[in-house]
């Protein structure tokens, strides 16, 4: 069962990722990231790579690209914020970012 | 040389993309549509085709995704407006998905 974090999984498990780049949406409870690439074609490799992921875990971002930039906001609609699907799916992106996650 | 479309292109190039779903963007020289798909890995894979023919024209679009949607927004930077080649990355992207074109 996917459940919205308690205040202590947010202390472990979120606030880490807001060392990496990861920031808190305001408004929603959900987190949010802009990947920097060097190029167009980095960026969609990013996206194609963490779809894979997100379509296995069933678990979808919403994003947006513009050239070599992806903007990431992730969140959990079953459970209204964040649970722990978002984290990992957040994990996941920074690795395959080649970013510390 | 890339240009900004005259009149006369409007009438007859960016006239017929708004019968296929194509919008005016509201505040900016840019057209806008959002494709609706099946399912996640249908919105990718027409996301993933339509990147191989932006990079090989080197056109980028903005677009965004939340599950089986793909808004896309064309504009050409270059010439801060619409160009040629925003017409035909739009009919690229309308016979990609499927959709009259």
């Amino acid at each position: 069962m996917t459940e919205k974090l308690s205040d202590t999984a947010r202390s472990t498990m979120v606030e880490p990722l807001l060392e990496t780049g990861w920031a808190l949406t305001e408004g929603r409870d959900a987190i949010e990231k802009t990947f920097k690439f060097d190029d167009f074609t980095e960026a969609m490799g990013f996206m194609m790579r963490a779809a894979i992921w997100a379509e296995k875990w069933n678990h979808h971002p919403e994003w947006s690209n513009v050239y070599s930039r992806v903007s990431v906001c992730l969140t959990t609609h079953d459970v209204d914020g964040l649970s722990q699907l978002d984290v990992k799916l957040a994990r996941k992106m920074d690795k395959l970012a080649g970013q510390p996650g």
